[in-house]
């Protein structure tokens, strides 16, 4: 099969065995994939990795040895493949197994192919109302809304997302659709126009310092040091930061002022599918103004070059079918 | 009247006017009053202070010329002086007042003195069955209960307090009585005793890399760049870093690495005096071991060097009755 093969930050379009899949797992034909922002750092050798990247897909199942009422079904995926066995996994936190591989990101072939294997625990039924093009948005979007897992937001609560790219644009959303007062710092005018649409308040970064310190919570998804010291100047004492993005290297913090003014601060990754394909199903997310072009996955070198444009929304992959 | 007074990093005993209680304010006599880590960090120049030191005291009230009812009445005092007029204080957040003062740390004259003024407002009335040796620790004890205010803390749930000085001994009686499996990293052997006798779990730093990422809570009681990072190594993914101690400058954290194991941090300032008070009443915690002496007031120069011994426990300053 056609695969894109990530190696020595170099990127080949590649033919590759079918993969087979295991007891419990599921083949699964791609019919659509995301670049996402771990995948370009991948590429700029950020971690290592050398395989097939690709976290984020919508697909088809080709075969479940194990659990055939599998096949045939239009599915989305999780991407922490979990040991099982391990401490975090027997306390049911699977996402922090031990040993985990993660798709296309550790230790497991990624979705930038034709076929991948998943064990089928991490599958979800895409509904029939939620197209492709939706769908292949459920993972990012799931993270955006782990933030409501993790925050207790009250409706009326001034949050500013700062960074309104694929991320930020998601999590605007998803707060919107909670009820919070949803401000954005935005850099590009698409992005802008994007959250304009969606009642959320733009600011411009040097208006920050006139508001400073008033964000009952302040969600960081630019991943960047800069936009960190952005979120402690904005949140008020007693609010909450969310790291949403990761970060290069270390930052400089002043611990002694999160504990005077008593921040907590978050790091938020993966969240629920479930919860993310009934927002893309009941139409309160939506994603496809933010799809920017998709490549046929023979150019997804030329792909990976257009998603790290600046402004940049999502790049979309389509396998051969 | 008979005071400590801090000026240029240099303590002496001297005389002021008595102070005039404003409306709304108690003239209270000190009984007893406590040094604490902040006094000596005012003391060393690690933020800028001239006046009368000193925040934990047990007192009585001499006048209070709009309350009288407070007259005669034995008591311990918050420390925030708020504004009662900023957006903080008119959401209830009043130890977050923007414009607040802060008894002898910031614009209020402060304990080691023979009298004070307070607002009635910051006052708790000392139950009969707790001495002043004991009420004295209201404070640093309201600290430590901030704890079980902001984390969701389960029976079980397994420690570790990193610093097992004044306050981490607090912390530690705290959350044994909250049911928590707490273990504490103790430098000193006279620290290690007092835990001992709690039903604490003691570790060495050198046993801390043979159990790394296994607690679901930590604490950092040092307020050392040395100690977030133990708590950093020792916290589980999806944990909770609890800041309890103000450092000194900036510490490198890696950002990343709380975003990818979901860790939680929470600064942890100021905590409920009535519920401190009445673990006091009901012997749940017993601060009167951790008493390493007590000096007159006109000795209180020599109370603070005793105090900056290492492994000091609680050194008390009693003015003249």
């Amino acid at each position: 099969m056609q695969c894109l093969w990530l190696e020595n930050q170099q990127l080949t379009i590649r033919e590759v065995p079918v993969p087979q899949p295991a007891a419990g797992d599921a083949l699964v034909r791609v019919r659509l994939a995301g670049v996402c922002g771990t995948d370009l750092a991948l590429l700029s050798g950020a971690r290592p990795y050398c395989g097939i990247p690709g976290h984020e897909f919508v697909g088809e199942v080709m075969s479940a040895p194990t659990d055939r009422h599998w096949e045939g079904r239009r599915v989305v995926g999780e991407i922490t493949i979990p040991c099982r066995d391990c401490p975090a996994c027997a306390a049911g936190r699977t996402s922090h197994c031990a040993h985990r591989s993660v798709l296309g990101i550790s230790n497991h072939p990624g979705v930038f192919a034709e076929l991948i294997t998943l064990p089928v625990d991490n599958l979800h039924t895409v509904p029939e109302g939620v197209s492709d093009d939706q769908a292949v948005f459920t993972e990012p979007l799931a993270a955006a809304l782990r933030i409501t897992e993790q925050v207790a937001l009250a409706p009326g609560d001034q949050v500013l997302v700062i960074g309104s790219g694929r991320l930020g644009q998601l999590i605007a959303q998803v707060l919107v659709n909670a009820g919070c007062r949803v401000h954005a710092l935005a850099k590009y005018p698409v992005q802008r126009n994007a959250l304009r649409e969606r009642s959320v308040k733009l600011l411009l970064p040097e208006e920050l310092t006139t508001v400073t310190t008033s964000f009952d919570v302040v969600v960081e998804a630019t991943g960047s040091s800069a936009g960190f010291a952005e979120a402690r100047r904005a949140v008020r004492p007693g609010g909450t930061i969310v790291l949403n993005s990761t970060f290069n290297g270390t930052a400089q913090v002043d611990l002694s002022s999160l504990v005077v003014d008593e921040i907590t601060v978050i790091g938020s990754r993966c969240g629920p599918f479930d919860e993310a394909l009934d927002l893309l199903a009941d139409g309160k997310v939506d994603p496809l103004p933010m799809i920017e072009t998709t490549y046929p996955l023979q150019n997804a070198a030329l792909a990976f070059d257009h998603a790290r444009r600046p402004a940049c929304f999502k790049v979309l992959i389509r396998p051969p079918q």
